[in-house]
């Protein structure tokens, strides 16, 4: 497997030049940030992700996850990873301070979590997950609650899982029958079966906190009778310290495509003790606090192994001897020319380039978003609120969808060795394929941007996105590309304003190509904003090379809006009109 | 794991209805050959694939295979279903019949071919690779060797490999050095590795006869300095049984990201025994005579899976209950409505349904062309051979990436189900990736198109094309799709002829796009061609899926070769100018 390299000259053009992070930072007051800062801890992040974490992701795969007694055991040398990455507060990045957390900013985490996508996506999802709990936490849990088990959460002594999907309801919440009977303490016990539970059990805390939906007895039907119970794997004694055993147990570890590094486990509740998170009845709200945060996160899984495949193909390419240019040779020397010299592989190449470096400039964008989000109190903060949830079902569907085009080039680059497992370039495939599926089906991303975002909304939130991009337009320095990138945008909110109004079958069948159709055009957007300012860097490889990727982008990627156009605004009476035994003839 | 049943009814509608195979046969003089025939072979073959081999695909997948003590174990059951395969007369089917084969025309073979892909890939390649060694054997090696070995090769007794990359060569085997030192009674000794060798060793018969690429010493560089050379595993001896070991050896198998049931073997030749065939320095050539035929066999290996993922996909549709339909309960009496009543599901579905009966179209289609260069001697052969040329490459790419979008619809319709291995969703899109990759990547194989074929050929292989399927085209009853596909058709031949004379880095850039171009119009011409004999079967679910799924490929797949038409006919420019520094940022 190919060393994994942080892209730190681009994340160094993105938010100094680009994103120009020091304005942003004095406009929304950020006390204490600036460029050097963020780039520092990014630095530093880079190190640990190289040194410590990408190292271990190849045998990871290989070894997987076993589940000996009832008890998970990771592969080796996870657990220190994880010890390393608590002790040196990486995990307290977002956290409340009040509790111990960081209190960072969006826009310096989110590099650092796309550098441990890049490393090793099986190890980084626990943490992941765990600060999803954290949110959860933070936001609905009562004092008492929060005293007992925040601080743990943020530091990561103990770590946090998410329990939603049962066998028969998965997408439909609505029919998930996990009960929960109240105590006269104050407590609940919880009885049901969970599955696709992300580090349900392992090797690396004496203590697990699972949240975990379930119904009262006389919750009403649907999704308005869930509610959402705190399960902690040990019960906590008067002295905070795990104690006895919670009556839960893992029932099993599914057998997967990949991130086979990542415990996912089937969870059995016994009679477990539980504490309500929140308002009875109301745990579906709870959840969708985080839905945001959790759904943006998977997106970077996505652009993180894109990275990670990118870097792979360049690398093999370069050193791959093997025919010669259509034109003649051009290393005479040798005896073959690097496959960097066939122009098809190239255009595999700079098609990966173009969609991580894209997909790298949304993610920050986004983060810019839940900065101000986060900092602000006035009319800005409802605008990023819109923003964001217009944006969130972009990044997780599109990121992740591409990178399965990605990962699937950078097999393509190697030939045959692509299909070798210790190349590395097939994991990457395997482990980016769940992205695709977890926090929601990127068909629930799409029906969520199309219906809920979009028509539903009557198009504010549409409104507000495009007045961002309309306003980071404004501030382009190079007219031809100013004026294309207006073109864009203007052809994005009328075609997205004729979908308001239309039949909820065609609005359905129009879904995924409306999902795909905003993400290249906001791409192209942002490929033109970037090849504008990219002189700016005073680096001229990045000067250069954002200018010729953004040519390609334009040139042979952009194009796939028109086919996506085409067909979101067409009626969907040809998928309605095939009668359910025309799918197959028997 | 889905139960694989046989699209028997689709065989039927196409060889009888739209291919109009007992016209076929009686103009190409195949004697005793009828529809009648053809399909009881069919049906035959389908029993076989359904009750046999496809039973055996997922675990498989978990054993895989193992080499111990140089032996290598394939998984349980695999053997006895290939001594059933052969017993039953399978292996023979295209055979010599001087040699025992059956010498059955190409339009019976493939679609068995294609439900053993559908039902077990990793089962199925040990045979494909048979038949290929049977191809080079009996076109080139001497009647001495055939005897020996031809007809064992046939019957299945014995299986045989091909052996033509090397670590540093694999697209460019002008690099290979193995090396093959003639011996004073006419045999070579060889000597050097091979790598990717499907089949090098298993424990399914009592013999295995290698063909290897290598060079003599006085051999001139480049390919036209290889010879073909037959390598026994076991020395056969004067009575005909395999006796001494020869002296070569598997140095072990390759962990792969699929096809794991399917021994991938390094292979060392140790001053191996072997015998020439063909000419001296004529060895590529000999390869190339049956790689058409490999290529094809790739795609169809292509189709197979997309068939079994669709099948897989539309049973968990109807079954799985899940949310409701976007215009409220279309299954009031259940907890929720089917997937099948959400149109983001019934597009992926009809995606794959599409793709799936047009790529089956295309191959019989081929098959007929096969069928006419076997049976006929005149002016129709030399026809065929050059419309044959034309589609092999468009099969075996489009074919191969098609399955692997096609395999992950069905992953994506299974939502995280779909990720985990007991399900086989995910087996699919894992064995069905090699298909992209060897027999030449996909890239070899747009370079194949629109260099060997259109460009370098002047035009004349797409004119015999577009000629054999303008009189296709033509004998259509529905007067507005005909019109349509001849639309098509001109545009097609239009677009290819104004590649001719371009400049090489212009013509291999738009290589890949030019592959895909051809067969998303050839597709088009062949669903319409398809919706407008489909009522002529009599049965009204042909008839009308048929019928659906034309205008569901006309409006929402076709439009993607708009895409791929922009890009073919734009300069390489942007793909060249970026610098090889620019391809990332140090």
């Amino acid at each position: 497997m190919p060393q994994y390299n942080a892209p730190l000259a681009d994340f160094q053009f993105l938010l100094k030049d680009w994103l120009k992070i020091d304005e942003h930072y004095a406009n929304v007051d950020a006390q204490g940030m600036d460029s050097e800062l963020v780039l520092e801890i990014i630095g530093q992040g880079a190190k640990f992700a190289e040194e410590v974490v990408a190292p271990l992701n190849r045998e990871g795969d290989e070894q997987g996850c076993t589940l000996t007694d009832g008890k998970v055991k990771t592969p080796d040398g996870f657990a220190q990873a994880y010890h390393e990455y608590i002790a040196n507060g990486w995990n307290a990045m977002l956290g409340n301070p009040e509790f111990d957390g960081q209190d960072l900013p969006y826009s310096a985490a989110v590099p650092v979590h796309e550098m441990l996508n890049s490393a090793n996506l099986s190890w980084r999802l626990t943490t992941m997950l765990t600060e999803s709990a954290v949110l959860a936490v933070d936001k609905h849990a009562t004092d008492t609650l929060k005293q007992t088990y925040l601080a743990k959460l943020i530091s990561g002594e103990w770590t946090g899982t998410m329990n939603l999907t049962e066998p028969h309801a998965g997408t439909d919440l609505a029919l998930l029958n996990t009960k929960a009977q109240p105590q006269s303490d104050g407590s609940y016990l919880i009885t049901g079966n969970k599955i696709f539970i992300t580090g349900g059990d392992h090797d690396w805390t004496d203590n697990i906190i699972h949240l975990v939906l379930a119904r009262l007895p006389d919750a009403p039907a649907g999704v308005k009778g869930i509610s959402l119970f705190l399960v902690p794997k040990f019960l906590v004694d008067d002295s905070g310290q795990p104690g006895e055993a919670n009556k839960l147990s893992v029932g099993s570890i599914e057998k997967k495509m990949g991130i086979k590094a990542s415990p996912t486990c089937v969870m059995n509740y016994d009679g477990a003790k539980g504490y309500l998170v929140g308002e009875e009845n109301k745990g579906l709200a709870c959840m969708f606090t985080m839905m945001n945060d959790a759904r943006f996160q998977v997106g970077l899984q996505g652009l993180g192994t894109c990275e990670a495949s990118f870097q792979g193909a360049v690398s093999y390419a370069r050193e791959r001897l093997q025919s010669r240019s259509p034109t003649g040779p051009k290393q005479p020397e040798a005896k073959a020319d690097s496959l960097m010299h066939q122009p098809d592989v190239r255009k595999m190449l700079l098609t990966q380039k173009a969609f991580t470096e894209g997909c790298r400039a949304l993610s920050l964008l986004y983060a810019q978003q839940m900065d101000i989000e986060k900092y602000t109190n006035d009319e800005r903060k409802h605008d990023a609120e819109q923003v964001i949830a217009f944006l969130t079902p972009i990044c997780k569907g599109f990121m992740t969808d591409i990178a399965t085009e990605v990962t699937n080039l950078g097999i393509q680059v190697y030939g045959g060795h692509g299909y070798v497992r210790e190349w590395g370039m097939e994991q990457l495939v395997r482990d980016t394929r769940i992205a695709q599926l977890y926090e929601g089906t990127n068909g629930i991303q799409a029906a969520d941007l199309i219906g809920r975002k979009l028509t539903r909304d009557g198009g504010k939130m549409l409104g507000k996105t495009v007045a961002m991009l309309a306003e980071r337009i404004k501030q382009m320095t190079d007219a031809e590309k100013r004026q294309q990138a207006t073109d864009l945008l203007k052809e994005f909110e009328q075609s997205s304003t004729a979908l308001l109004g239309r039949e909820p079958n065609d609005i359905a069948a129009a879904a995924t190509d409306y999902l795909h159709y905003s993400a290249y055009i906001i791409l192209g957007i942002l490929w033109l904003d970037m090849a504008s300012s990219a002189q700016a860097s005073g680096n001229e490889l990045i000067a250069k090379g954002k200018q010729n990727t953004c040519a390609f982008y334009i040139k042979r990627l952009l194009p796939r809006k028109d086919l996506h156009k085409q067909v979101i605004h067409s009626r969907s009476d040809d998928v309605l009109n095939v009668a359910d035994q025309e799918f197959d003839y028997v």
